[in-house]
């Protein structure tokens, strides 16, 4: 079921107790040198479109958002970005019609990093607001980490930014946007010890703009890499479906 | 030259002194029983994708923001929205980074007559913050006013709500997504005299959630109005060229 | 009925069914060279004292509000304002203790051009906490556009800055305020097309802070012009007295 | 000078070292059964006259702003407020357009008990934006409370609410607007002991919205406390007016 | 009962109608050259101590929060701040759960003179919400204001800053933080007249951080004030303690 | 160096580019039948302390804030917080001063899982305000994981609540704020999937409001802990202070 193309009567008329709600949420922020802007949206859309087609009447999905919390990758221009309080504020505005209007499950399907911590900060405010309902949030790579690891050739297993993973994806999915002739590894130097979160924006993270390894990449493990992600948010999804609710 | 398709590195390069950053802007709320939730930001998006056509090279296109200023439509279900103040302060933070990048010309393209309010606080907030930059929005229907009233055979003549207007443009750019059978006019009263604002929702000012008369809409007389519409904005992002900055 | 004059008990004791509650709101900014910064104040009051003896005991009439909205006036000094954000909060807080109290009826009688936005902001926060009143606002202007337009003898027949139509109020009210021999025109440009809205403060769109032509102004006209705003504005009043609440 | 009746021409030519800009604020609020709601700032309004009238030349008289923070006083109807945060917020708005042009020593001249808190807290924080600035505050009855105290009769020799003190003075300014004969005492029994705050509403803490003794009121003694207070209110303009600014 | 060392259960278990709850507040902020910049919150717990040992089963002692609203204090460095509108929610939100949970009687005991102002928003702001609750608040120096003077043998008899009085208090609690060889009066000038409020921060107002007489501080006079305080702080919970609820 | 325990000049006088500030942050709340609330401060402040002796002239260590981010524990009482926004911005605010003062590298030491995210929002805030600063945070149980999971004896390896980690400890601490007959393991059952984030509260998470099996603990093992955790963090600490400013 997806929400922008039904008519007010028809999702009125959908049956809240078997209904989750699926909100994508993404950025529009510079990619390297290589990966269009719009890249996460392109990303997180295709595997919202893959869980949809897999329970296509339990799942209620939701337009991707394509604004994001970037101030960190302001430095290298080509970035829109809301501030984290706003950001907070518009993910609890989202949801909250819909909450009011009966639906109890929640899935915020996360595509971009720098979202994960409003993103918790928004269902934990929510959860005060409506505690009668599972309030989920997840970046679709963490769902599939051992999936995602297991796909990657290059020295960087997990999700970084315009690495291998983003760019497989995205020449699988939009050929016509990779400017493959500039792509630049960017293996940023490992900074934090393990457990230390470090605020630091890209521009003095990195030198070009990405983490990790995009020569890697291909578009036929890219499709891998989708159709090894689509399955375990399908799992997450039905673990929300049945939760308890109230 | 569409902001999402492009790498940062681009984006950085685009001449600053020749381009207006055009940001549509929509809603996702219920239109009556025949027009999907999302049909504002389908045409707005349209829209804005003519007047990109019509000037490749001057335009900077961002996406779409589907999310609306919306809560007078919440009474039928099927809408998501941002609370007003949230709505401004989304707006104004949209546009803050281009600002600061050294775009100079901002055009907001409405779709959404609940924006229209917000649009212009929001204008005004970010004039305080960067007198130098020409900082624009227009309702796309506004700048093609005549235009469109010359289409109308129904009773009304202006943008209404899931009206004879959006129909047939609705019908004519994606026809799978209205529910022809469903299509009801919903002639609300004249509520105000000329000049008073009331502020109602639309469950107390409307019979189905629509205003107007969307039983005289045709595909074809969609099409019309489009190609009508898009010179009449492709007119204003001239006017906005031209003016001076600074 | 002056509010502002009655006792608590009195008030306590007005028929909420029979009664709209006026709230003026005005400014307190520059006005060029020739008329007293308060110049709003004065004519919206002026406005809503003939509105409140025409129905003196259906209209409850709120102070005038001198603080607006008015940033945009800043470059020209004389002014004082408040931000938008906190002028829409203001509306509402000053309207929120009567709708508690049962008045079921507002209409806020607007005075100053740059109240509009935040006017219509605030009446729809409002509405969303208030959905069984009647909430409605006017600039006075407005509800007697043709009437003005028709006393105006120089080139623009609607209102504008420390105008034709501003000055001659003024100079039949409070003829003491208004220094005649610095009048001066101010035909500001037609600045953007039909429908666009350009956000631009008065330094850059004006030369004197003016816009308009005062030198066409006269007494006599002013009190010809008050005669026929106030009986559009009762007109408003009486419909909103008529509109179902609840 | 009085900033209301000034064009900003006038205004932009004041001598910025040889002025003091004073903002006379009140309330719209419940008075007991005698006293109309405006009564704080008709009473603040002619100290501030005054003071005016005897420095014609260095004191900047700002229009009397009649909003104020009154939500203890809603229990009894007939009440107009901000809530605190907003209202913090309005004075520092009003303050600010004339700090920023150059004028730097403010004297908020308050006439309503429920203001001290936001006035303090508001100039607190302008002080960290504005650290060159003199910013400075008063309720009129605490730099006269000597004066006062010898004029009273009743056995409350400080201003309390709708007391002998404001009844009196009301007598002498606005007697058409005194109810004599609703006039009652509200001796409201002494609340917290020497040093403790209670945040307790009027409702709770008085009978009749009254606290003091208006029985003994007269408006030959309103007159005289006008004359006392005066010279005093005077005296601590000239103050701020030496005070070392910068 | 000391909150901070009881279990949840234990805290649950508590009669509500015969306890007071008590929050000390201080600040982390300059004490001229020879205080410890915790100062405040030593004292201010040191009398909460006293309380809570005096009344034992009637109050309940929260943690001292250090955290003051301390900005004027900031030129001087060794300065921790909240601003004054943080401040104001902090205490509300510190004293929201236990009036959400059936506590009915609160006192905010006050150990740092800049929270005075926030102090008393606070809790008018919470009346708001809590109408049945009794909400106190006092700085302990207010409570025993003759007590203090009468044991004062410098020109100053009441509290200044880094004062003869806390430094007496200090050299009786902490003489391990006192630095003796730093103590140097500093008797700012005289500021405002009576009445009038001066919002300057410390760095204008005073030469090293102080306003007072430090060199007449004696260990033992801080242990004598310290125990006439007490009795007086036991005494405003006992009159909390008295008063009507609901 | 113990900032609460020096004097303004003496905290001016540290040499910033040799310095890392501190800034231990818990939370007073809910710790099942057997833990005080006070738990995490002492914890937290158990650590910080070690870690300042360690490094005793390149650690300025600020006072423990108990004050945290506590709403999910709500339900069982005894728990005192702040909101999200609030804690967000109260963290912001706390560090700003030193900041502004020159203090160039910030670690806030976590002691209550529940702080974690606004941890990193406000971390990331204050990035876009000072760029040039090196703003880390962590909760030690992360820094030391390894360490922990090898001292632990129960099913639970890693932090839970009122756990055999946080019990351990406690009882090696404060014995005597320990109900050793009120402990109850409350092996909450495995919620989310691995990636999947859900926001609930204790009420509906637990059974007691303890995560894990308090029944393993001893406080032999929790001085274990201890000396193995210090050395971890103060080897974040050395890393945070060998990083790059500027």
């Amino acid at each position: 079921m997806r929400f922008a193309e039904m008519t007010a009567p028809e999702i009125r008329g959908i049956d809240r107790d078997r209904a989750v709600l699926v909100a994508p949420i993404a950025a529009c922020e510079q990619h390297s040198g290589h990966l269009p802007v719009i890249t996460d949206a392109v990303l997180v859309g295709a595997v919202a479109d893959g869980l949809e087609a897999a329970r296509p009447d339990r799942v209620l999905l939701l337009p991707v958002q394509w604004l994001g919390a970037s101030e960190h990758h302001l430095p290298f221009g080509g970035t829109l970005t809301a501030t984290l309080p706003t950001y907070e504020q518009m993910l609890i505005e989202i949801l909250t019609p819909p909450l009011r209007d009966g639906f109890r499950r929640v899935l915020l399907l996360n595509g971009h990093g720098g979202n994960i911590d409003p993103l918790h900060v928004a269902l934990r405010r929510l959860d005060a607001a409506f505690p009668d309902a599972v309030l989920t949030g997840a970046a679709y790579w963490e769902l599939a980490a051992g999936e995602i690891a297991a796909l990657c050739e290059g020295p960087r297993k997990s999700m970084g930014h315009a690495c291998e993973i983003e760019t497989s994806m995205m020449m699988h999915l939009r050929p016509d946007l990779v400017r493959e002739d500039r792509i630049r590894d960017d293996p940023s130097p490992g900074v934090a010890p393990e457990g230390l979160f470090h605020a630091v924006d890209f521009g003095r993270r990195t030198e070009r703009g990405a983490v990790g390894y995009p020569s890697y990449a291909s578009a036929e493990k890219g499709g891998k890499m989708l159709e090894a992600i689509v399955p375990k948010v399908v799992e997450a999804a039905d673990r929300v479906l049945e939760m308890p609710v109230g």
